[in-house]
């Protein structure tokens, strides 16, 4: 047999102590088959991925619901933060996405950039990081791509994933459901995510560690809709790049109306503001990657904050503002010295990289 | 209004004649938003990608179908080449990934990673080749993202691209569906993409251009199921990275079979031949883009072959082989002078980054 003479390499397990990412792992023959087999398959393990095709087939729902898609690239630096890595991130960022539409997500992909010469240990933690994420998360990763790129052509590892769900009949929630009245709702502090990963990246020491508060919030969002009727759920949505600001900014254009905030409501950690003084950041503009505003009709805002606090992601959650009518569409707040002030758009860079 | 003042810079029209990348486009503020709503958006156009929200809502089909999910990274070199590029490319690689499930592609979404400093137009023109790409095979782009890394972090452009289908009633192919006794059939000549490729990177010169056979391939794969029962087509494959011989071994794995080609009847243009003989490759290991490999029931292997030959992407469609029975699950060739040899998988590198 010439098989075992002209595949001397890969007659071994891949080497994932020592072993590096090399041009041959990314060229679609027996060498990225290994790679998938021995690390991605073994790690992501679930029957869609083990069909072993070009694409994963799924079952559909009952008639009702509708189908959600949404993707997600990730490119953060550094790899590893305080709370997470590109992994894990990877798999919230989208499985919130897919939450965010008022859908149960069901499936992820994921394709993979590799730099060539890129530890395979590191590669490792950061694929069973993810598989981990998507086990507590109860979305398995049914397919995905494995690319290599030269040295000094790409950065270690870049990401994206893709997530499946399915709407619920009953529910319609969109950027463009606020309506002058609604309650204006977040899951939590905000600005953690940005400056943890800022802090390690500026090798910043703080007294206390401030980690990412990276989280899947599908199950949040399953325990809002559990409160309240359906209906009276208008917006979801996960402030990551650009922050709460840029995100209300968003739905207020969306949906042509304003919103106002009260300064005074924000839950920021205290660790949090500090850092963000020090570094010049304003929070409102900090990503996150566990947090969600949820817009709802007022009149079940109480309820509504209440399931939210009871579940472990939304403990802090706040009341922050209100939807109004205003044809300009912006989003204000009402300062604690009871001013009033534009919160415009993210405008220039802030965190390059953070997510 | 402070707002004017804080964003001198997007109150312009993006310039896509002589603009640049830069790490702004990437920071999920206003100018993401003016670079999606101003080339991808106006690209992409379609109802989904309107609806302005973190994921696209879908309808689902009737009741009986299946869902099919499949995912392709681009980091082909380079980025421009005879018949392609990567935008149209990454539209191609995953519709083809999608319909070889036997599966009717419905959307697509599309994740960028993107290298400071990379010429707008240069971008424009890939997302309208992409754009162009998606319209033609029917398949439109309803979700996306766009992320940008330092110079020197990345190489131009990376796409990720991710399709969804949906599996009619009655139609079960899969890499494990091969049976002793198929017809092994393919759609065109193979070798063509990667010499294609490699000419342009290594800048050779032959006499008539080699152009890649980059092509969505959903419409080819209707007109097969169209000519005879589902039931008799059990395999699907687009044979890409790692070429046919790779494929093959793929499916001989599956389906835990044997596969014998007949060198005599695998189709080669002469020019294609006549590069690899020079480049010192083996065209059956060079990866293609616009082809396919269908193993259906050997009865009904002549009104296969002919629907593949009505059609435009399948001129040339050949029977090239059979499946038998062979527990060591090889992929064996019938050489012209009568002899047998092994067709192995793809072991080392080829060609990197060729899709």
């Amino acid at each position: 047999m010439k098989t075992a003479a002209m595949k001397p390499d890969y007659q071994r397990p891949l080497d994932l102590k020592r072993g590096r990412v090399d041009m041959n792992h990314g060229a679609g023959g027996r060498a990225s088959a290994q790679l998938v087999a021995e690390l991605f398959a073994r790690a992501f393990d679930n029957e869609f991925l083990a069909q072993g095709d070009d694409g994963a087939l799924l079952p559909l729902p009952p008639p009702g619901q509708r189908l959600v898609v949404s993707t997600d690239t990730h490119v953060i630096s550094p790899l590893f933060f305080p709370g997470g890595d590109i992994g894990s991130l990877a798999v919230h960022g989208t499985v919130n996405d897919v939450a965010m539409m008022g859908a149960r997500p069901v499936a992820l992909t994921a394709g993979f950039v590799l730099e060539e010469g890129f530890a395979l240990a590191d590669l490792a933690r950061i694929v069973e990081s993810m598989a981990a994420a998507a086990r507590a998360a109860g979305v398995p990763v049914v397919a995905g791509d494995t690319k290599v790129v030269e040295r000094g052509k790409g950065d270690g590892v870049f990401v994206t994933t893709t997530g499946i769900g399915f709407v619920p009949a009953g529910r319609a929630v969109g950027g463009a459901q606020a309506r002058a009245g609604d309650a204006v709702l977040v899951s939590g502090t905000f600005g953690d995510h940005g400056v943890a990963v800022l802090s390690r990246r500026e090798s910043l020491a703080f007294e206390t560690e401030i980690t990412s508060d990276s989280a899947a919030l599908n199950g949040l969002v399953e325990a809002l809709f559990a409160a309240l009727p359906a209906a009276a759920v208008h917006v979801l949505r996960d402030p990551t790049r650009g922050g709460l600001a840029t995100t209300l900014n968003e739905i207020a254009q969306q949906s042509a109306a304003g919103i106002v905030l009260d300064e005074a409501a924000l839950p920021v950690r205290e660790q949090v503001a500090g850092a963000c003084e020090l570094l010049g950041l304003d929070p409102l503009y900090v990503a996150n990657e566990g947090k969600m505003v949820a817009i709802v009709d007022a009149a079940h805002a109480d309820a509504a904050l209440a399931a939210l606090r009871a579940h472990p992601l939304g403990r802090e959650a706040a009341r922050i503002g209100e939807v109004i009518a205003d044809p300009h569409r912006f989003v204000q707040m009402r300062t604690r010295f009871g001013g009033r002030r534009m919160v415009d758009w993210l405008t220039g860079e802030q965190l390059p990289r953070i997510c």
